[in-house]
């Protein structure tokens, strides 16, 4: 197998950077869509930053996402907004749409904002960061196209519908980032890069069988055949998994049907060209002293991390840790970038006559 | 085993209602509690209704529900308040804070409650009830004494943690109430209660390997040993565990640490006494034409409904069809009562002086 290579993080920046203005969005566009990306590749969710590249190419490419398009708002209380991101890219869409969202909590106290005809937006964590530096706890959340089936089905009738929430904390914050299915397309997608089997209960094939093979699963998927991932719990009900089920199924009814865009069987593609997404900013201030609420959060985080690890585990985790502690060793020695994802970062520099990263 | 008894739903609920008033509450308050321990014996979650009652008698017994208190508003503003429960029963001061919530959400959009010093309010699910049939969608929360393990851990950190949301949808609304753990304790009672084994990957023991004897886990969490219910995802990673261990954790951001009050380790007892809730309720006429919106809604629900199942499976179903399909039956032929739950009943009845059910 190939090895990664790392990339000084300023260097793949502004590669990023310079792709998206090749692309033909302006410098300050450019540099909030590497953000997302970069944000992505920090944190080491490997499946969504550089590795994205390609997709997004391919949509621009397409037509799929508008260079230009500006997002419009339809609808507006002091607590909440309904946006129309005519295709545009959705990085730019959502960084408005939580931008509008957190400065209705600074006013209102919460702010909630819907936005359909968007696009894949990146990790929906990143969203929530915006919000937790002006100290407001958040949620972040979109429908994607179909590669979830639903307990007892075989045909793929929801998204990966990633759910975000963050609450300000120290010395992280409680940063959440899940998406509805036991794992993501993203992640069954690296698997099959690197020729790897992925374990049973991921995937169910068109038969309704559990299936370890992940480039053939990622074909089916990518297809739109039946079969598809399965929901956070696995199949069945023995473990719950209705539960992922109906956790995706809160996620489309907050994002696609709330904005009353496109719902997951209604897309074209595993990933959705014209998702929906959902953000919903509050003020902690508003149950009581905000900062005795931040000192309690990290009070029970660190419990957490501070109770006793399971035999042969070294310590216990809490949601966010481990993503700064990459952003820290990353942005000090590199982000490691998978061969076939830089592969494709220097097709995609060769497209468009840019320097390679 | 002893073979359940059916008792006619009018009559379960006079039963309850004489308790409640032989408890000492009000002839309106044990009206409410019945209809919550009502809803969840209709609703076919039998571990919730008249089950739980023994439970609640000894709390009022031991002076940890406090008969009499009223729960009380501490801050407040168009959007949100703050409310102290004063330790009254869980269903009372639930529901004057969903109908605060409601009340909000009807003159600003939205309203977001949280409370603290509360009690076990039974199913999460019954208050998002509440709002749908004012045409609200609507979450409901509660943290609840440590019975979950964390990813990696072997302490109870955690609390069964559920999340409730229900959007209005036709001809039955999309009504989701799932405890974030792999399954709640009361369906570990349950397995207890009738002797059963349980599946595998459910529970871990002190020594943090899985454990099928739901009479040992069940006394070993009661009485707080090491070891618990796993978080939905299971043990580890492989199946995304530490997403249910976010669930959790967001859960009990949103009720212990917003409502200022205890969380999960600081509470005696599995179920705990002195629990935090949240609820958030909206228009969805915010966003839109909330007919549309509902309409769009049920679309969803009927194509989940209409898509293929897998190889032996009879039919997909959404969240809350089988909850009203068996309150339809139950209303009809009465409701089925587990033969140990009849004798506690009976026990409660003679403590109380009472007729028994």
């Amino acid at each position: 197998m190939d090895m990664d290579t790392v990339i000084d993080a300023a260097r793949l920046r502004r590669f990023m950077e310079r792709a998206y203005r090749a692309e033909g969005f302006s410098g300050d566009e450019a540099a909030q869509i590497a953000d997302v990306l970069m944000q992505a590749d920090l944190f080491g969710i490997e499946s969504h930053g550089a590795q994205r590249m390609m997709y997004y190419h391919r949509n621009i490419a397409s037509g799929s996402v508008a260079i230009g398009a500006q997002p419009e708002v339809l609808r507006e209380t002091p607590v909440s907004a309904l946006m129309d991101g005519h295709f545009a890219m959705g990085q730019l869409t959502a960084r408005r749409a939580m931008g509008l969202a957190i400065e209705k909590a600074k006013k209102s106290g919460v702010g909630m904002v819907a936005v359909r005809n968007s696009s894949h937006y990146g990790i929906a964590g990143y969203y929530t960061l915006m919000a937790e530096r002006e100290g407001l706890a958040s949620f972040s959340m979109t429908n994607t196209g179909p590669i979830m089936t639903p307990t007892f089905g075989r045909e793929m009738m929801l998204g990966t519908n990633p759910l975000a929430f963050c609450m300000p904390a120290d010395p992280v914050p409680f940063w959440f980032d899940a998406s509805t299915t036991v794992v993501t397309l993203g992640k069954v997608e690296v698997y099959a890069k690197r020729g790897k089997p992925m374990p049973e209960g991921w995937t169910i094939d068109a038969d309704g069988r559990t299936c370890t093979d992940a480039q053939r699963m990622n074909r089916s998927i990518l297809a739109g055949e039946p079969g598809g991932v399965l929901p956070l719990g696995g199949e069945g009900e023995t473990h719950s998994g209705h539960k992922g089920y109906g956790l995706a199924l809160m996620v489309e009814a907050l994002t696609g049907v709330l904005a009353q865009g496109l719902m997951a069987p209604e897309m074209c593609g595993a990933h959705g060209d014209h998702t929906s997404h959902f953000f919903l900013a509050f003020d902690p201030g508003l149950f009581g002293d905000a900062q005795a609420i931040r000192a309690q959060m990290s009070r029970y985080l660190a419990m957490l991390r501070a109770s006793a690890p399971a035999p042969g585990q070294a310590r216990i985790y809490t949601h966010g840790e481990k993503a700064f502690e990459a952003q820290a060793l990353r942005l000090r020695e590199g982000v490691p970038v998978e061969a076939n994802t830089l592969r494709e970062l220097d097709e995609i520099a060769a497209e468009l006559g840019i320097g390679s990263v």
